[in-house]
C-alpha cells in the first residue's frame, strides 16, 4: 500500500425531499448564487421550481446559467464566469448530472483566475481559491458530486480534457434518488457503466497490498451489477436508484484509490478522444472500450487482478487466473450488452477515420495508463479492435 | 435506504513517516497545543521524540497531558481541561489509540463548556465549539481517529458512557502502520475484534435496501479476517498492519452506517458495563459477547442478515438461512478464539456478581438495540449465557 493523503469533506444530504435543506446549506457559504443547469429537464420534473423556492425563501439572489450540454463546452464555462463576475457571485450551485457539475467547477475555478479557463485543462494554470460549489445531483454516473474533478470539451479544438483540485470538491451535494426516476434507459445504463468504469480504472493498477480498497471496490461493482438491470426495468424503484446513486459518489471520491497510484485511466483518456470527435455518450463509449482494453492488456501478470474482479463480481468460477480473466472479460461485455449498451464503435457509426489523430492527441502528455503503458500505436490498436 | 446526512472531513495522512507532516498540519489550526498521550509506550518507540521535534521545528508551544489509561477516566479529561485553560491551548493533539483520542475529544469539548465534562456523557450538555483535535494513531481498533465519538469511564460511579458530535471529528489523523508494529498479540487481536464489531453493530439492523453499504461492510470484515491472523504471526508485516489500520477508520467513520438507523450497539453497551466493572480489554469483551448476542437474537427474520454475513465473510456455504446463520455464529466464535481472544466471561474471571446492576445500568436510557430490543432481563440473559 502506498502512502496517501485522503480528504473527502463534501457533506452528503441523501434521500427523499432533501432539496428542502438547500437554502440552509447555501447560506453557510454564500449569498449570491450562480444557478447552473442543463437543457431544461429540471423544469419538466419540477426540480427547478423547488430550487427557486428554496433560494427565494432563504433570501438568496441568484443568476442563471442554463443550457449546459453533455460533454460541456468551454464556451459555457466562459459564459458562467462572465455572469459570476458581473454579479459578484460568491457561490456556484450545480443542478444536474456530471456535465453541469463539471462545468460549474470550471466556472468556480475560473472566476478568480485572470487568464482563460481553458488554461486549467491545458495544465497551464493551477486552481487557487475557487468559489465554493454545491450540487443537486440528477444522474448517478460521474461521481463529480463528491470529488474535485472536471471534464471539459473544446469544440473549437476538438479536445476533451480533465482537471481537478481538492478545493473544487463540492461543499455539499444533495442526492435524492427520486430525481433520477426520470432518467431514461440509455442514460441509466450508461451511468451504470460509468460507475463500474471508475472502479475499474482504480482497481486495475500494478499496486499490491490494497486488499481493503479492492474489497470495497468489488462491493460497489456488485451493487451496480445487481441494481443496474433493476433500474432499467423499474425506473421508479427507489432501492435500485438509491444504491446506484450512493455508489456513483463512492466510486470516485478517492476512497477506492487510496494507497494506490492515481489509477490507470487509459480507457477514459481514449474515450474522451472518441466523444470529443463524435456525439457519443461517455458511458456508452466506456462500455465499448473497457472489455477491449482488458483483452488488450491481458497477460499472465495482469490476469491475476482481472481474475479476482471476474470471480468477485461477474460469476466466474475458473480456478486458473488466465481462464477466469478471459471468461470475466466476456461476462463484463455481456453485462454491458444486457444493459443495452453498444459493444462496437461500428454500432454507434464511428469509423477509423480520425484514429491517427485521436491516438496522438490522447498521448500528447505522454503514454497512457499505469496497469500497462500505452503509446499512440497501442491506442490505435485498441480503437481498431473496438470497431 | 433511509435518508441520511454524511460528512467525514478528517484529512487522513497515511503511510510511512507521515509524522513528518505533523507541524504543517497543526499550524493550519492552532499554535498552542495540548499533547495528550498514554502511559509511555510512545517514549519507548521513539514516536514521542518525533512529535516533539515536529512541534519544536514548527514553533508550536505545547503542554503535556500524559498517563491516559485504557478505558480513559473522566479525571484525565478534567486534568486536560485544566491544562488547556491555564495555558490558552487552542489545539488538542492525541498520540495513541482510541483511549487517548477519546479522552482528547472530551477535553476539546470540555474546554469551552462552563459545567463539568461528565455532563456530556450524561446527555446533560451538547458539544459546542470544541477545540480542534488532531491525532497520531498507534492502534488499529476504535475508529476514533475518523469520527466524532468518545467513550469515557467514571471510576467514582462505576460507569462507562459514550458521547459524540460531528464537530469532534479530528481535523487530521496521521496513520502510519509502522507505529502499530509494536502492538502486542493480545491488543492486535482485540483491535481486530473491535473493528469487526463496529461493522457488526451497523450491519445487523432491521434496515432494508442498503446493499452497497453492506457490501462495503463485508469487504472490511473480510480484510480483518484475512489480515488479523497475519498481524499476529508477523507483527511487522506492513501490508497486514496497513490494511487493518485503514479498516479501523473506515469501519466507524459513518460510511457503512449511511442510510440506516444509527446501528444496534446493544453489544457495545453491554460490554461497556463489563469493562466499567472489570479490568477487561474492550475487544476481548466484544469477542466474548458478540457470538452470544447473535445466538440470542437469532430467529427466522434475523437469520437472513446473519446468514449473508456468514456466507460473505466466514466461509459458510449452507443454502438455508437458519443453518447458515448458526454455522456462521460458530465460525465467528472460532475466528475470535483463533486470534487468542476469550470465549467466556469465566475465562477472564468475571462472575455473575454485578449482572443485576449492569443490566439496569445498561438500560438506564431505555431498551438497548435496534436489530432486537433488549430490556434489563434480556441483557442479564445474555450476560449469563456468556459466563
Amino acid at each position: 500500500m502506498k502512502n496517501f493523503n485522503f480528504i473527502a469533506p463534501t457533506k452528503i444530504l441523501f434521500g427523499k425531499n432533501k432539496v428542502n435543506e438547500l437554502g440552509n446549506e447555501i447560506k453557510q457559504h454564500g449569498t449570491r448564487v450562480l444557478f447552473a443547469y442543463g437543457t431544461g429537464s429540471i423544469k419538466k420534473t419540477g426540480l427547478y421550481d423547488k430550487v427557486v423556492e428554496q433560494l427565494t425563501q432563504a433570501g438568496i439572489e441568484y443568476f442563471e446559467l442554463d443550457g449546459i450540454k453533455p460533454n460541456p463546452d468551454i464556451s459555457s464555462v466562459r459564459e458562467g464566469i462572465k455572469i459570476c463576475r458581473e454579479n459578484n457571485v460568491d457561490f456556484v450551485l450545480a443542478v444536474g448530472g456530471g456535465s453541469v457539475i463539471d462545468c460549474s467547477k470550471a466556472v468556480a475555478a475560473g472566476v478568480p483566475y485572470a487568464g482563460d479557463a481553458w488554461d486549467f485543462l491545458m495544465r497551464k494554470a493551477a486552481v487557487k481559491n475557487p468559489l465554493p460549489v454545491g450540487t443537486i445531483l440528477t444522474l448517478a454516473a460521474t461521481g463529480s458530486e463528491m470529488n474535485g474533478n472536471s471534464v471539459i470539451s473544446n469544440k473549437e479544438t476538438g479536445e476533451k480534457r480533465a482537471f481537478g483540485d481538492d478545493s473544487l470538491r463540492p461543499k455539499f451535494s444533495i442526492l435524492d434518488p427520486v430525481n433520477t426516476f426520470t432518467v431514461n434507459k440509455w442514460q441509466t445504463a450508461a451511468g451504470t457503466v460509468d460507475i463500474i468504469s471508475h472502479i475499474f480504472e482504480q482497481y486495475f493498477t500494478p499496486d499490491k497490498g490494497t486488499f481493503v480498497q479492492d474489497a470495497i471496490a468489488e462491493g460497489i461493482v456488485n451493487t451496480c451489477v445487481k441494481y443496474g438491470p433493476v433500474a432499467l426495468e423499474e425506473p421508479e424503484n427507489y432501492e435500485a436508484r438509491a444504491n446506484l446513486m450512493w455508489s456513483s459518489s463512492l466510486a470516485l471520491n478517492g476512497l477506492t484509490g487510496t494507497g494506490k497510484i492515481f489509477g490507470d485511466w487509459a480507457t477514459h483518456d481514449i474515450e474522451h478522444e472518441l466523444s470529443a470527435y463524435n456525439d457519443l455518450t461517455h458511458g456508452a463509449g466506456l462500455a465499448i472500450l473497457f472489455p477491449v482494453w482488458l483483452e488488450y492488456v491481458l497477460d499472465e501478470i495482469r490476469a491475476i487482478k482481472i481474475a479476482r474482479m471476474s470471480r468477485s463480481c461477474f460469476g466466474v468460477t475458473d480456478d486458473d487466473d488466465m481462464q477466469a480473466a478471459k471468461n470475466g472479460i466476456k461476462a463484463i461485455r455481456n453485462f454491458f450488452t444486457s444493459l443495452g449498451m453498444p459493444a462496437t464503435l461500428t454500432e454507434v457509426n464511428i469509423t477509423a477515420e480520425n484514429f491517427d489523430h485521436m491516438a496522438e492527441s490522447a498521448c500528447r502528455f505522454g503514454p497512457l495508463g499505469m496497469f500497462k503503458k500505452l503509446g499512440p500505436q497501442q491506442v490505435k490498436d485498441i480503437l481498431n479492435m473496438a470497431l
